[in-house]
């Protein structure tokens, strides 16, 4: 009996080269956010339906992949990092300090008619930092997610900022149903000027958050120059404050020396509706869709009745991993392969064991190596030509002079 | 509106200490694993339940957790490792050349009535090694099964061998139905020769092969013994060959001075009937479960039309984390954290970068800290004092001499 060999939709096998790239850069910018003093925790990869089914404004129940207990309770598999960790938080019933926790993760979405093979489980990497809000953790924040684009060797990249005060004081101005409330948004993140100023004609939107709507997709690029535009627009003293607020952000970046690597998008309305400060959204030049998202969320542990400030950044592994290929940059070289061989096995079993200790990859037997050592005729070869050798010691110092002409 | 923080049975969060400990054993086994020349790979977390459904011998089809795909198909998420990734080798339609690969996986089952945090959702670590039959790679999988446990610290472990193939031809001397088969291996595993023998009875199975059996349960202990007594009891040439093939190993084992951590267990039965040829279990003495488990499958790979020796073995890593907690094995030194503080907010970020340079963890802000470093004060302190400093030369002198106090 054959068994079929397909594998769902939107899901992927990783073969060796692939996996070993990903895994490489997991671990550059995992010794980055230790430098920053993240410490690493994991949720299980199934929490209950009701964690996300009501937490507001966070991703579409029907993307949710669900299963059923056997008690009849309702299981999805992890649909967002941040609202585990939070939770995770809220449970730990420690005095809340200050938590720096870093993850690597599967995210899970029921998505349809997307050709991605990645599109229904994908990784995401990110950090958050639990603890009393302070602007500086703000600024250090947007610069550790500079520096996780430069560690890994990415090109033309932007972290675009934006404010969900400023957009939220906006919205106190005009009280919108939920529903309207979304389609601006929508129309806000598509920069679709028309279609927006239809929909607050329709819904009779009082004409001064009409106007500072409409300007809002204008309202990106150089910061320095957004803020300058955005300051008169502001209708109360919390758009107001939510300017000054990122005013103040920007200036602590550019004296960083980070400015080249920031713009303003005031427009910048995410879907996911928790964030209540500075967001941001890193873009890579030539390449649709963001890598990294992120920003200020105080407000979410309020859901597992405590209250614990927050921001965080995620960063979607394999939409980096696309842009680092579309940019040639090359990750990682294979460690070349010495494959040992003897008449005598447990000679070649121990010659190989020596060589492991000293750091050696060795595969016996007839497997691929670039790398051959004959033990029975004393021989080391390699594509260039061979050459003998006397006992262990040089043995040893052989196989580094072949291993550094690899 | 409060939600529940509880999570579903079986599973459970990992906080950075239990993580830390989890993510460094992982380390130090792929990197064992590496220089064994084998490749990571990853299998996507769901698949068809038909992969699994039919496969003979594999997992009850009630312990899968499933999920239905919005095209009405079965989808379950991955109950086993090793058949995802024969899947994955035969279709990746290469060349069938040696395929050595390695995986850290997360496996799911659905179980009822367990207390255990990692029941339904645990980590596995192993090898598989894909490619014509060597009696030298099931010599050289053993000995990496032992190596493992010896680089993690692990002590008083042994591994039981078992020969799935010794079994299997004395199963022809009878030709049991699957479910008396089912049986046996049952009361083999429990070494209950009572109600072994009571159900070779009731079956009517025939005296020689009855009394093989049941002397089966008393087959287990030190190698050479246990292979001295099994020599006599083979029916049959192909039960012969399968001692003669395990006697073969072991005399390699015993050249490769690892005698004292191998004991042979020809009752050892396992409920994965995928094995054709030596079978394998990891062991620690006062522990209750199996931390490895592998054996040679040659058969599995038919399954999707292909036909590919193969030898492999799984880690359960949760347990392993339990039983090196259980011995008192430390894992990993916290690493120190360093907090800068100044007046200066532009400063203390550029000196806390330099130090992130220097490969030291750094918190800025009031968050906590083993060392901290006063800039506008000019002064570093530990627990055991302070000193002042002059200059980034001097700062970075110091905090090299108080990080190795720490």
């Amino acid at each position: 009996m054959q068994f079929g060999k397909q594998l769902p939709q939107g899901v992927a096998d990783l073969y060796s080269n692939d996996y070993e790239n990903k895994e490489y850069i997991i671990k550059q910018i995992n010794q980055l956010t230790k430098l920053y003093g993240f410490k690493p925790i994991q949720t299980p990869t199934f929490e209950y339906y009701d964690l996300f089914m009501n937490m507001p404004g966070t991703l579409d129940p029907d993307q949710m992949i669900k299963l059923i207990d056997h008690d009849g309770k309702i299981l999805v598999l992890r649909p967002d990092a941040t609202v585990p960790i939070a939770r995770m938080v809220a449970n730990s019933n420690q005095p809340l300090e200050v938590e720096k926790l870093s993850y690597v993760t599967n995210i899970f979405r029921m998505q349809n008619g997307e050709s991605d093979v990645f599109s229904r489980s994908f990784t995401q990497l990110g950090v958050e930092c639990f603890g009393k809000k302070n602007r500086y953790v703000d600024v250090e924040m947007i610069a550790l997610a500079i520096e996780t684009l430069k560690t890994v060797g990415l090109q033309r990249y932007q972290i675009d900022l934006g404010q969900a005060k400023f957009f939220q004081a906006l919205m106190d101005e005009i009280n919108p149903t939920p529903e309207l409330q979304r389609e601006i948004q929508e129309k806000l993140e598509q920069k679709n000027e028309f279609e927006l100023e239809q929909i607050l004609n329709e819904n009779h939107v009082n004409e001064k958050a009409k106007q500072v709507l409409t300007q809002l997709t204008y309202l990106f690029g150089n910061p320095r120059e957004v803020i300058k535009k955005a300051k008169p627009l502001a209708l109360n003293s919390d758009m107001l404050q939510a300017i000054n607020e990122l005013e103040w952000i920007v200036e602590q970046i550019n004296g960083l020396g980070l400015s080249e690597y920031i713009s303003i998008d005031l427009g910048l309305v995410n879907n996911l509706n928790y964030y209540t400060g500075v967001m941001f959204q890193g873009f890579v030049h030539d390449f649709g869709r963001s890598v990294i998202q992120g920003g200020r969320y105080d407000s979410l542990t309020e859901q597992f009745g405590i209250k614990v400030d927050a921001i965080g950044f995620g960063v979607y592994l394999d939409q980096l991993i696309d842009v680092l290929d579309q940019q040639d940059i090359s990750l990682k070289n294979d460690t070349a392969m010495i494959n040992v061989k003897s008449q005598n096995s447990i000679y070649a079993f121990q010659v190989a064991n020596e060589l492991r200790r000293n750091g050696y990859a060795v595969n016996l037997f007839d497997q691929k190596a670039s790398i051959l050592i004959d033990l029975d005729e004393k021989l080391i070869s390699n594509h260039k030509g061979n050459r003998t050798f006397d006992g262990s010691d040089d043995l040893l110092k052989k196989v580094g002079q072949f291993y550094g002409e690899n």
